[in-house]
Protein backbone atom coordinates (compact mmCIF):
# COMPACT_ATOMS: atom_id res chain seq x y z
CA UNK A 1 0.00 0.00 0.00
CA UNK A 2 1.58 3.58 -0.95
CA UNK A 3 2.11 6.20 1.95
CA UNK A 4 -0.32 9.46 1.41
CA UNK A 5 1.22 12.72 2.26
CA UNK A 6 -1.17 15.30 2.69
CA UNK A 7 0.24 18.64 2.06
CA UNK A 8 -0.83 21.85 0.29
CA UNK A 9 -0.70 21.50 -3.71
CA UNK A 10 0.55 24.84 -4.31
CA UNK A 11 3.81 25.12 -2.73
CA UNK A 12 6.94 23.37 -1.59
CA UNK A 13 6.88 24.13 2.32
CA UNK A 14 7.57 21.99 5.26
CA UNK A 15 5.79 19.28 2.95
CA UNK A 16 8.71 19.79 0.53
CA UNK A 17 11.31 17.60 3.12
CA UNK A 18 9.12 14.73 2.76
CA UNK A 19 8.82 14.52 -0.58
CA UNK A 20 12.73 14.70 -0.97
CA UNK A 21 12.67 11.64 1.11
CA UNK A 22 10.03 9.65 -0.71
CA UNK A 23 11.48 10.96 -3.99
CA UNK A 24 15.06 9.92 -3.11
CA UNK A 25 14.22 6.87 -2.08
CA UNK A 26 11.67 5.35 -4.92
CA UNK A 27 9.04 4.91 -2.31
CA UNK A 28 5.55 4.88 -3.59
CA UNK A 29 3.67 7.17 -2.10
CA UNK A 30 0.23 9.40 -3.18
CA UNK A 31 0.31 13.37 -2.76
CA UNK A 32 -2.89 13.18 -2.01
CA UNK A 33 -3.61 16.82 -1.65
CA UNK A 34 -2.43 17.29 -5.50
CA UNK A 35 -4.78 15.46 -6.78
CA UNK A 36 -7.42 18.13 -6.77
CA UNK A 37 -9.93 19.15 -4.99
CA UNK A 38 -11.36 16.04 -3.69
CA UNK A 39 -7.73 15.37 -2.32
CA UNK A 40 -7.40 18.47 -0.79
CA UNK A 41 -10.97 18.28 0.83
CA UNK A 42 -9.79 14.44 2.40
CA UNK A 43 -6.67 16.49 3.59
CA UNK A 44 -8.84 18.90 5.60
CA UNK A 45 -11.26 16.00 6.97
CA UNK A 46 -8.45 14.37 8.31
CA UNK A 47 -7.72 17.93 10.17
CA UNK A 48 -11.11 18.97 10.95
CA UNK A 49 -13.30 15.07 11.03
CA UNK A 50 -14.90 14.48 14.12
CA UNK A 51 -13.90 10.97 13.86
CA UNK A 52 -10.23 11.17 13.73
CA UNK A 53 -8.81 9.62 16.82
CA UNK A 54 -5.87 11.17 17.01
CA UNK A 55 -5.81 14.52 14.54
CA UNK A 56 -3.14 16.70 13.14
CA UNK A 57 -2.90 20.10 14.16
CA UNK A 58 -1.78 21.30 10.50
CA UNK A 59 -0.24 19.70 7.26
CA UNK A 60 2.23 17.69 6.48
CA UNK A 61 1.02 14.62 7.71
CA UNK A 62 1.29 11.43 6.22
CA UNK A 63 -0.69 7.74 6.44
CA UNK A 64 0.82 4.75 6.59
CA UNK A 65 -2.11 2.21 6.68
CA UNK A 66 -3.61 2.57 10.29
CA UNK A 67 -1.00 5.34 11.44
CA UNK A 68 -1.62 9.25 10.67
CA UNK A 69 1.84 11.09 11.53
CA UNK A 70 1.95 14.85 11.64
CA UNK A 71 5.20 16.96 12.34
CA UNK A 72 7.65 17.09 9.35
CA UNK A 73 10.46 15.73 11.29
CA UNK A 74 8.40 13.38 13.60
CA UNK A 75 7.51 12.11 9.78
CA UNK A 76 11.01 12.26 8.86
CA UNK A 77 12.04 10.18 12.22
CA UNK A 78 9.27 7.36 11.11
CA UNK A 79 9.79 7.14 7.73
CA UNK A 80 13.50 7.19 7.59
CA UNK A 81 14.33 3.84 8.57
CA UNK A 82 11.74 2.32 6.89
CA UNK A 83 12.95 3.80 3.12
CA UNK A 84 16.54 3.64 3.71
CA UNK A 85 17.50 7.39 4.96
CA UNK A 86 18.56 6.79 8.38
CA UNK A 87 20.76 4.88 9.94
CA UNK A 88 20.33 1.69 11.94
CA UNK A 89 21.42 2.52 15.71
CA UNK A 90 18.86 4.25 18.23
CA UNK A 91 21.66 6.41 19.18
CA UNK A 92 22.13 8.03 15.26
CA UNK A 93 18.29 7.93 14.34
CA UNK A 94 18.01 10.87 17.94
CA UNK A 95 20.58 12.42 16.74
CA UNK A 96 19.41 12.89 13.10
CA UNK A 97 15.50 14.04 14.63
CA UNK A 98 18.10 16.97 16.75
CA UNK A 99 18.94 17.97 13.73
CA UNK A 100 16.22 17.70 11.68
CA UNK A 101 14.48 19.61 14.36
CA UNK A 102 17.23 22.57 14.16
CA UNK A 103 16.30 22.48 10.68
CA UNK A 104 12.56 23.15 11.71
CA UNK A 105 13.65 25.52 14.09
CA UNK A 106 15.87 27.38 11.28
CA UNK A 107 12.88 27.30 8.87
CA UNK A 108 10.58 29.22 11.38
CA UNK A 109 13.28 31.96 11.46
CA UNK A 110 13.13 31.99 7.36
CA UNK A 111 9.54 32.29 6.90
CA UNK A 112 9.38 34.85 9.68
CA UNK A 113 11.66 36.92 7.94
CA UNK A 114 8.55 37.67 5.60
CA UNK A 115 5.96 37.77 8.07
CA UNK A 116 7.49 38.50 11.39
CA UNK A 117 4.48 39.83 13.22
CA UNK A 118 1.43 37.41 12.42
CA UNK A 119 0.47 34.84 9.73
CA UNK A 120 -2.49 36.26 9.37
CA UNK A 121 -1.45 39.67 8.24
CA UNK A 122 -0.33 40.40 4.59
CA UNK A 123 3.60 40.84 4.03
CA UNK A 124 2.72 44.21 2.44
CA UNK A 125 1.25 45.19 5.95
CA UNK A 126 4.23 43.63 8.01
CA UNK A 127 6.86 45.33 5.38
CA UNK A 128 8.89 47.61 7.81
CA UNK A 129 9.52 44.57 10.23
CA UNK A 130 10.32 42.39 7.62
CA UNK A 131 13.12 44.71 6.47
CA UNK A 132 14.18 44.74 10.23
CA UNK A 133 13.55 40.90 10.93
CA UNK A 134 15.67 40.06 7.25
CA UNK A 135 18.41 42.14 8.18
CA UNK A 136 18.87 40.46 11.40
CA UNK A 137 18.39 37.16 9.97
CA UNK A 138 21.31 37.55 7.58
CA UNK A 139 23.27 39.02 10.39
CA UNK A 140 23.02 36.78 13.15
CA UNK A 141 20.57 34.05 12.54
CA UNK A 142 22.15 32.62 8.91
CA UNK A 143 25.64 32.41 9.80
CA UNK A 144 24.57 30.70 13.54
CA UNK A 145 22.34 27.59 11.70
CA UNK A 146 24.71 27.36 9.07
CA UNK A 147 27.58 27.33 10.54
CA UNK A 148 26.46 24.62 12.81
CA UNK A 149 25.03 22.22 9.82
CA UNK A 150 28.88 22.77 8.54
CA UNK A 151 30.48 21.61 12.06
CA UNK A 152 28.53 18.70 12.20
CA UNK A 153 29.53 17.66 8.69
CA UNK A 154 33.02 18.44 9.67
CA UNK A 155 32.74 16.68 12.17
CA UNK A 156 31.73 13.06 11.19
CA UNK A 157 34.05 10.86 11.24
CA UNK A 158 32.30 8.13 9.20
CA UNK A 159 31.58 10.46 6.00
CA UNK A 160 30.31 13.59 4.15
CA UNK A 161 27.36 13.44 5.37
CA UNK A 162 25.22 14.50 8.69
CA UNK A 163 25.14 11.22 10.22
CA UNK A 164 26.65 8.13 9.53
CA UNK A 165 28.10 7.22 6.29
CA UNK A 166 25.51 7.14 4.04
CA UNK A 167 23.01 9.65 2.89
CA UNK A 168 19.90 10.26 5.47
CA UNK A 169 16.63 12.20 5.39
CA UNK A 170 18.64 15.33 7.07
CA UNK A 171 21.11 15.58 3.99
CA UNK A 172 18.31 16.17 2.03
CA UNK A 173 16.95 18.67 4.12
CA UNK A 174 20.00 20.55 3.63
CA UNK A 175 20.39 20.74 -0.17
CA UNK A 176 16.68 21.80 0.28
CA UNK A 177 17.80 24.72 2.74
CA UNK A 178 20.87 25.66 0.38
CA UNK A 179 18.12 25.64 -2.42
CA UNK A 180 15.54 28.12 -0.71
CA UNK A 181 18.46 30.08 0.72
CA UNK A 182 19.69 30.96 -2.81
CA UNK A 183 16.05 31.78 -3.94
CA UNK A 184 15.16 33.95 -1.39
CA UNK A 185 18.36 35.60 -0.69
CA UNK A 186 20.40 35.33 -3.58
CA UNK A 187 22.41 38.63 -3.04
CA UNK A 188 23.08 37.88 0.44
CA UNK A 189 23.55 34.32 0.90
CA UNK A 190 26.14 34.62 -2.40
CA UNK A 191 28.40 36.24 -0.14
CA UNK A 192 28.41 33.92 2.36
CA UNK A 193 28.17 30.64 0.45
CA UNK A 194 32.17 30.02 0.06
CA UNK A 195 31.70 29.67 4.17
CA UNK A 196 29.86 26.60 3.67
CA UNK A 197 31.91 24.28 1.62
CA UNK A 198 31.05 21.16 3.26
CA UNK A 199 27.24 21.71 2.77
CA UNK A 200 27.47 23.23 -1.20
CA UNK A 201 29.41 20.12 -1.62
CA UNK A 202 26.89 17.88 -0.03
CA UNK A 203 23.85 20.13 -2.49
CA UNK A 204 25.94 19.45 -5.19
CA UNK A 205 26.12 15.92 -4.29
CA UNK A 206 22.50 15.47 -3.45
CA UNK A 207 21.21 16.92 -6.45
CA UNK A 208 22.79 14.58 -8.99
CA UNK A 209 21.68 11.76 -7.59
CA UNK A 210 19.49 10.00 -9.99
CA UNK A 211 16.12 9.85 -8.80
CA UNK A 212 16.16 12.74 -6.83
CA UNK A 213 17.59 14.52 -10.55
CA UNK A 214 14.25 13.27 -12.18
CA UNK A 215 12.02 14.58 -9.44
CA UNK A 216 13.53 18.11 -9.83
CA UNK A 217 13.11 17.60 -13.33
CA UNK A 218 9.88 16.66 -13.24
CA UNK A 219 5.86 19.05 -12.73
CA UNK A 220 6.33 17.09 -9.72
CA UNK A 221 8.87 19.53 -8.07
CA UNK A 222 6.93 22.86 -7.09
CA UNK A 223 8.69 25.74 -8.22
CA UNK A 224 9.63 27.75 -5.49
CA UNK A 225 6.86 31.14 -5.44
CA UNK A 226 5.80 33.36 -3.09
CA UNK A 227 3.53 31.46 -0.75
CA UNK A 228 5.83 29.27 0.73
CA UNK A 229 8.72 29.43 3.24
CA UNK A 230 11.02 30.68 1.08
CA UNK A 231 9.75 33.79 -1.03
CA UNK A 232 11.82 36.23 -3.14
CA UNK A 233 11.22 39.54 -2.04
CA UNK A 234 14.10 41.40 -2.93
CA UNK A 235 13.56 44.33 -0.58
CA UNK A 236 14.36 41.47 2.39
CA UNK A 237 17.94 40.39 0.36
CA UNK A 238 20.07 43.05 1.73
CA UNK B 1 24.45 8.00 37.22
CA UNK B 2 22.19 10.80 37.27
CA UNK B 3 20.88 12.42 33.94
CA UNK B 4 22.82 15.48 33.98
CA UNK B 5 20.26 18.86 32.34
CA UNK B 6 21.88 21.44 30.79
CA UNK B 7 19.89 24.35 30.78
CA UNK B 8 20.11 28.04 31.48
CA UNK B 9 20.50 29.07 35.41
CA UNK B 10 18.36 31.80 35.48
CA UNK B 11 14.89 30.90 33.39
CA UNK B 12 12.29 28.25 33.32
CA UNK B 13 12.18 28.71 29.82
CA UNK B 14 12.27 25.58 27.45
CA UNK B 15 14.38 23.46 29.77
CA UNK B 16 11.64 23.86 32.15
CA UNK B 17 9.40 21.08 30.58
CA UNK B 18 12.16 18.30 30.93
CA UNK B 19 12.65 19.79 34.79
CA UNK B 20 8.74 19.20 34.72
CA UNK B 21 9.33 15.20 33.51
CA UNK B 22 12.62 14.95 35.55
CA UNK B 23 10.88 16.44 39.00
CA UNK B 24 7.17 14.30 38.29
CA UNK B 25 9.13 10.92 37.90
CA UNK B 26 11.29 11.69 40.67
CA UNK B 27 14.34 11.03 38.76
CA UNK B 28 17.78 11.39 39.86
CA UNK B 29 19.40 14.41 37.57
CA UNK B 30 21.51 17.11 38.18
CA UNK B 31 20.49 20.93 36.82
CA UNK B 32 24.23 21.27 35.61
CA UNK B 33 24.45 25.25 35.07
CA UNK B 34 22.47 25.81 38.20
CA UNK B 35 25.79 24.97 40.10
CA UNK B 36 27.16 27.89 39.56
CA UNK B 37 29.45 29.22 37.48
CA UNK B 38 31.27 26.14 36.79
CA UNK B 39 28.21 24.78 35.37
CA UNK B 40 27.41 27.33 33.08
CA UNK B 41 30.61 26.70 31.74
CA UNK B 42 30.36 22.89 31.27
CA UNK B 43 27.06 23.69 29.10
CA UNK B 44 29.12 25.92 26.78
CA UNK B 45 31.65 23.64 26.94
CA UNK B 46 29.67 20.83 25.75
CA UNK B 47 27.62 23.49 22.74
CA UNK B 48 31.46 25.03 21.59
CA UNK B 49 33.62 22.61 22.56
CA UNK B 50 35.95 21.32 19.38
CA UNK B 51 36.22 17.53 20.58
CA UNK B 52 32.19 16.96 20.91
CA UNK B 53 31.25 14.47 18.31
CA UNK B 54 27.74 15.68 18.09
CA UNK B 55 27.41 18.77 19.37
CA UNK B 56 23.83 20.87 20.43
CA UNK B 57 22.64 23.52 18.55
CA UNK B 58 21.38 25.28 21.87
CA UNK B 59 20.25 24.37 25.59
CA UNK B 60 18.40 22.60 26.32
CA UNK B 61 20.21 19.35 26.12
CA UNK B 62 20.46 16.10 28.48
CA UNK B 63 23.48 13.67 28.60
CA UNK B 64 22.54 10.31 29.96
CA UNK B 65 25.95 8.31 29.69
CA UNK B 66 27.54 8.72 26.72
CA UNK B 67 24.62 10.05 24.98
CA UNK B 68 24.19 13.75 24.12
CA UNK B 69 21.08 14.87 23.47
CA UNK B 70 19.56 18.46 22.04
CA UNK B 71 15.88 19.17 21.31
CA UNK B 72 13.32 19.89 24.35
CA UNK B 73 11.01 17.58 22.16
CA UNK B 74 13.48 14.96 21.27
CA UNK B 75 15.03 15.12 24.68
CA UNK B 76 11.37 13.96 25.94
CA UNK B 77 11.07 11.71 23.26
CA UNK B 78 13.95 9.78 25.23
CA UNK B 79 13.13 10.13 28.44
CA UNK B 80 9.80 9.55 28.58
CA UNK B 81 9.92 5.80 28.58
CA UNK B 82 12.63 5.47 30.74
CA UNK B 83 11.31 7.25 33.49
CA UNK B 84 7.65 6.52 33.14
CA UNK B 85 6.28 8.68 31.47
CA UNK B 86 5.31 7.12 28.05
CA UNK B 87 2.98 4.76 27.22
CA UNK B 88 4.71 1.19 25.83
CA UNK B 89 3.71 0.94 22.03
CA UNK B 90 5.44 2.98 19.46
CA UNK B 91 2.44 4.05 17.44
CA UNK B 92 1.41 5.91 20.87
CA UNK B 93 5.28 7.29 21.92
CA UNK B 94 5.21 8.50 18.17
CA UNK B 95 1.89 10.73 18.77
CA UNK B 96 3.36 11.80 22.10
CA UNK B 97 6.34 13.23 20.28
CA UNK B 98 3.79 14.74 17.67
CA UNK B 99 1.91 16.73 20.20
CA UNK B 100 5.18 17.63 22.32
CA UNK B 101 5.93 18.74 18.54
CA UNK B 102 2.96 21.05 18.29
CA UNK B 103 3.96 22.44 21.82
CA UNK B 104 7.37 22.95 20.36
CA UNK B 105 5.42 25.58 17.52
CA UNK B 106 3.10 26.94 20.00
CA UNK B 107 6.17 28.24 22.23
CA UNK B 108 7.87 29.59 19.70
CA UNK B 109 4.67 32.04 19.08
CA UNK B 110 4.32 32.85 22.54
CA UNK B 111 7.93 34.01 22.94
CA UNK B 112 6.92 35.63 19.48
CA UNK B 113 4.54 37.68 21.33
CA UNK B 114 7.51 39.37 22.87
CA UNK B 115 9.84 39.36 20.22
CA UNK B 116 8.70 39.30 16.74
CA UNK B 117 11.38 40.67 15.07
CA UNK B 118 14.61 39.81 16.17
CA UNK B 119 15.50 37.85 19.81
CA UNK B 120 18.78 40.27 19.49
CA UNK B 121 16.89 43.20 19.60
CA UNK B 122 15.24 44.50 23.12
CA UNK B 123 11.87 44.10 23.52
CA UNK B 124 11.38 48.04 23.96
CA UNK B 125 12.65 47.92 20.24
CA UNK B 126 10.02 46.03 18.78
CA UNK B 127 7.04 47.06 21.33
CA UNK B 128 5.07 48.41 18.30
CA UNK B 129 4.89 45.50 16.60
CA UNK B 130 4.98 42.97 19.91
CA UNK B 131 1.43 44.76 20.17
CA UNK B 132 0.46 44.03 17.21
CA UNK B 133 1.43 40.57 17.29
CA UNK B 134 0.41 40.14 20.65
CA UNK B 135 -3.06 40.98 19.46
CA UNK B 136 -3.16 38.69 16.66
CA UNK B 137 -1.59 35.68 18.85
CA UNK B 138 -4.99 36.14 21.49
CA UNK B 139 -7.09 36.03 18.67
CA UNK B 140 -6.13 33.55 16.66
CA UNK B 141 -2.96 31.52 17.86
CA UNK B 142 -4.17 31.03 21.47
CA UNK B 143 -7.47 29.52 20.38
CA UNK B 144 -6.56 26.92 17.44
CA UNK B 145 -3.47 26.04 19.70
CA UNK B 146 -5.51 25.47 22.98
CA UNK B 147 -8.39 24.29 21.17
CA UNK B 148 -6.63 21.46 19.44
CA UNK B 149 -4.85 19.96 22.90
CA UNK B 150 -8.83 20.08 24.26
CA UNK B 151 -9.48 17.96 21.19
CA UNK B 152 -6.75 15.91 21.49
CA UNK B 153 -7.79 15.52 25.44
CA UNK B 154 -11.82 14.93 24.21
CA UNK B 155 -10.70 11.94 21.21
CA UNK B 156 -8.94 10.06 23.95
CA UNK B 157 -11.10 6.89 24.99
CA UNK B 158 -9.04 5.93 27.38
CA UNK B 159 -9.06 8.65 29.88
CA UNK B 160 -8.41 12.32 30.46
CA UNK B 161 -4.67 12.29 29.31
CA UNK B 162 -3.29 13.28 26.07
CA UNK B 163 -2.18 9.90 25.67
CA UNK B 164 -3.71 6.53 26.77
CA UNK B 165 -4.71 5.94 30.21
CA UNK B 166 -1.59 7.60 32.29
CA UNK B 167 0.27 10.77 32.95
CA UNK B 168 2.76 11.29 30.37
CA UNK B 169 5.68 13.78 29.73
CA UNK B 170 2.63 15.97 27.37
CA UNK B 171 0.61 16.07 29.67
CA UNK B 172 3.11 17.83 32.34
CA UNK B 173 3.37 20.56 28.96
CA UNK B 174 -0.30 21.17 29.34
CA UNK B 175 -0.14 21.89 32.55
CA UNK B 176 2.92 24.29 31.74
CA UNK B 177 1.55 25.70 28.94
CA UNK B 178 -1.92 26.90 31.80
CA UNK B 179 0.56 27.81 33.81
CA UNK B 180 2.82 30.36 31.52
CA UNK B 181 -0.56 31.73 30.17
CA UNK B 182 -2.30 32.70 33.37
CA UNK B 183 1.49 34.05 34.11
CA UNK B 184 1.88 36.34 30.65
CA UNK B 185 -1.48 37.23 29.58
CA UNK B 186 -3.47 37.63 33.07
CA UNK B 187 -6.57 39.16 31.49
CA UNK B 188 -6.73 37.80 27.31
CA UNK B 189 -6.74 34.11 28.88
CA UNK B 190 -8.82 34.70 31.82
CA UNK B 191 -11.24 35.68 29.66
CA UNK B 192 -10.91 32.18 27.43
CA UNK B 193 -10.18 29.65 29.94
CA UNK B 194 -13.53 28.41 30.67
CA UNK B 195 -13.51 27.20 26.43
CA UNK B 196 -10.31 24.33 28.05
CA UNK B 197 -12.17 22.34 30.87
CA UNK B 198 -10.46 19.33 30.77
CA UNK B 199 -6.91 21.36 29.77
CA UNK B 200 -7.70 23.46 33.02
CA UNK B 201 -8.54 19.87 34.62
CA UNK B 202 -5.41 18.39 33.71
CA UNK B 203 -3.50 21.15 35.22
CA UNK B 204 -5.25 20.91 38.22
CA UNK B 205 -4.55 17.46 38.14
CA UNK B 206 -1.09 18.06 37.53
CA UNK B 207 -0.52 20.18 40.25
CA UNK B 208 -1.18 18.07 42.87
CA UNK B 209 0.72 15.20 42.04
CA UNK B 210 3.00 14.69 45.03
CA UNK B 211 6.46 15.33 43.66
CA UNK B 212 5.11 17.83 41.62
CA UNK B 213 3.61 19.89 44.24
CA UNK B 214 6.94 19.65 46.37
CA UNK B 215 9.04 20.62 43.09
CA UNK B 216 6.41 23.45 42.77
CA UNK B 217 7.06 24.66 46.12
CA UNK B 218 10.43 24.36 46.13
CA UNK B 219 13.32 26.69 45.14
CA UNK B 220 14.32 24.36 42.31
CA UNK B 221 10.95 25.87 40.32
CA UNK B 222 12.26 29.08 38.86
CA UNK B 223 9.57 31.65 39.30
CA UNK B 224 8.33 33.05 36.06
CA UNK B 225 10.70 36.36 35.24
CA UNK B 226 10.51 38.42 32.01
CA UNK B 227 13.85 36.62 30.18
CA UNK B 228 12.15 33.37 29.60
CA UNK B 229 9.33 32.78 27.26
CA UNK B 230 6.30 33.54 29.02
CA UNK B 231 6.77 37.43 30.49
CA UNK B 232 4.40 39.63 31.84
CA UNK B 233 4.14 42.68 29.68
CA UNK B 234 0.73 44.47 30.41
CA UNK B 235 1.32 46.13 26.99
CA UNK B 236 0.85 42.55 25.50
CA UNK B 237 -1.85 41.48 27.51
CA UNK B 238 -5.40 43.36 25.91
Amino acid sequence: MPYELFYHAKIQGRGEFVRLALEDAGADYIDVARGGDAGTAAMFALINGEDVARPPFAPPFLRDGDMLIAQTANILHYLGPRIGLAPDDDASRLFLLQVQLTVTDFIKDIHDTHHPIANSLYFEEQIEAAKLAAAKFIELRLPKYMGYFEKILARNPAGRYICGGGITYADLSMFQLVQGLRYAFPNAFAKVESNYPRLIALHDEVAQRPRLKAYLASERRIPFNEMGIFRKYPVLDA
